[in-house]
């Protein structure tokens, strides 16, 4: 998921939020110095992963906090960060998972050390072997880290347990999402829209969106039925952003989404637009081409058109508004106060704008 | 690392641990649930796992917090649980590394998830990529499961910082640790015996002995020098215990140690019998064997010849004893207790034992 649109939200304290990853960073590293100055390499990579990111989740949980009436912007900056180093865990473990070398154009924890070994003239196989080695381990210290950050937030007992269930849940549902993902991609047949709203929602909704903004509430000593109320907000705006990513993977322009739109097709991303599309007559004659590694520039666009054409697009962006329509009913509950509305609002409108 | 000779420590609160950690199974597999049914499986695999080990890590813990007067075995339990926990975790991730599917002559988290796909007629290749993707997941679910036990034992404000403090030292040493094994299998040139001890005793020594001893000291509210004198304890038996391991992983009996005395060989395993071993005349003669993945029983035993020949497996064995010694030392330490001592100088005897 990239976010570049949604960075209107609760922009002005996340210079905080860096402060606190530099120094998870900086004591991280004065540990792994202790243990040799190799393993210092780990660090620094894990680093430069979680650099010049969006900062999307500590936002959320942020713009939260702040919205309702929470003060303590020391308290709130830690446990932001600590959703960020979720994030870089999962994407890191992810990235195994896929055999992917490569994340926004550039070498992640995996390819910055399969390009080291191959360097010092090791064979590719055991070149990327190794860079998958060392990103199950960076990716086992970022989760660590954030137990650790939310751990010492400073907030109240209560609230801790409550903020460290909180993170449970979301490690368990980007695990359940992740599980599905892999089953999905192991079976011919194709998943059903419902199935793939669901893992959508497990893999990367939830820690991004429901949780973050959770636990924004929770540290800010929100009544439960606002804190359900942003939960139930953060699903469907989750699951909305999510699906309209998977169509700008497609359709979007690559001048603008800065991805490649070959690659989704290429790789047989399973996602509601394909998942939609697969139902129609006009699937049969692309069929073939959907997940050929060998896929060019003409079958992709002969997808494009067959996927339009079924009426899949259009399917995906009304299925995308749907939800984004439930996210402001969830805001317009009587339970959210009008500043966390209007805190939240243009994370909607970003979404919306982006279906267009 | 086995430890079925190690099992005269602490047993007596076990049931105890088991209990804490069916709890955690039983939160965990309730949550699955919630995610769909399917998913339920990772919890069901990492639990057997989990099951029917020696629970070695615990037994330090509780060996620690008892003898040095602790008598809150609820949240000592807790923190045992953690702690075996995070070797599930940590093994589950280490045979991701080591690409293996099998553990104790059973299949591993990989290897059920690779069965399951290889029946459902997924082609192997893609069948173990599978496993090792379900094992990625489930080792990270149960990562997140050590924190969120220690952070939930029950200690007050100050111990459970301690506490997490000594679990991230734990896992950032095992990171270090996998980190340099996974450099070194990848070198032509063998490492040093000074480098091997360094690796054995941060991926596994530090997390098995020294943290968990640490932690049950902390959790008595122990003195800082008695908390030190039990980390140098268990870094020096820690140490002693791997180098036994490695060489009854060449020498020791099929029959008494249940694992075969040809795959460390077969797989190049460098240890510090081989890391002596390979600086000795003796070594250039057998040298093409090691590593070699079709090495049968008569290439293996002139590989065990040409070892003991060099003086390795005597240079091993001493090298065991000193550290072993150092241990006894640090139990001498006027800041141990004589309860704790009784209580650990079986661990001493135990691995001493395994030297002759």
């Amino acid at each position: 998921m990239d976010s570049h649109d949604l960075v209107v939200v609760a922009g002005r304290r996340l210079p905080r939020v860096d402060e606190v990853l530099d120094g998870w960073f900086e004591v991280a590293a004065a540990r792994a110095g202790r243990f040799g100055s190799r393993y210092v390499h780990i660090i620094e990579s894990l680093r430069r992963n979680t650099a010049g990111g969006k900062r999307f989740r500590p936002r959320m949980v942020l713009a939260a906090y702040e919205s309702l009436g929470g003060t303590d912007i020391d308290v709130a900056a830690r446990v932001a960060a600590a959703y960020e180093l979720l994030h870089t865990a999962l994407i890191v473990h992810d990235d195994v998972i896929d055999r992917d070398f490569v994340r926004r154009g550039r070498p992640n924890v995996s390819g910055s050390y399969r390009d080291r070994a191959t360097t010092a003239g090791i064979p590719l196989p055991l070149a990327e072997h190794r860079g998958m080695s060392v990103a199950v381990v960076a990716g086992d210290l970022a989760l660590a880290g954030a137990y650790r950050l939310v751990d010492e937030a400073g907030a109240d007992e209560l609230t801790r347990g409550r903020l460290i269930e909180i993170l449970d849940d979301a490690v368990s549902a980007a695990a359940a999402g992740e599980y599905a993902d892999v089953d999905f991609s192991l079976h011919v047949e194709m998943p059903s829209v419902d199935d793939i709203v669901e893992m959508e929602r497990l893999k990367t909704a939830w820690y991004s969106f429901e949780a973050p903004l959770q636990a924004g509430a929770v540290l800010a000593g929100a009544s439960l039925p606002t804190i359900d109320a942003l939960g139930v907000f953060g699903r469907n705006i989750g699951i909305a952003y999510q699906i309209v990513d998977d169509v700008l993977g497609v359709f979007g322009e690559e001048g603008v989404t800065g991805k490649s739109s070959v690659g989704d097709l290429r790789e047989g991303k399973r996602t509601v637009l394909i998942a939609h599309a697969a139902t129609r007559p006009e699937w049969n004659t692309v069929r073939g081409l959907f997940g050929d590694p060998a896929l060019d520039d003409d079958g992709a666009a002969r997808l494009r058109d067959a996927i339009a054409a079924s009426g899949a697009r259009t399917f995906a962006e009304l299925l995308a508004a749907d939800y984004a329509n439930r996210a402001w009913e969830a805001l317009a509950d009587g339970a959210v106060p009008a500043s966390t509305r209007d805190e939240l609002a243009p994370v909607v409108r970003a979404v919306l704008e982006r279906t267009r």
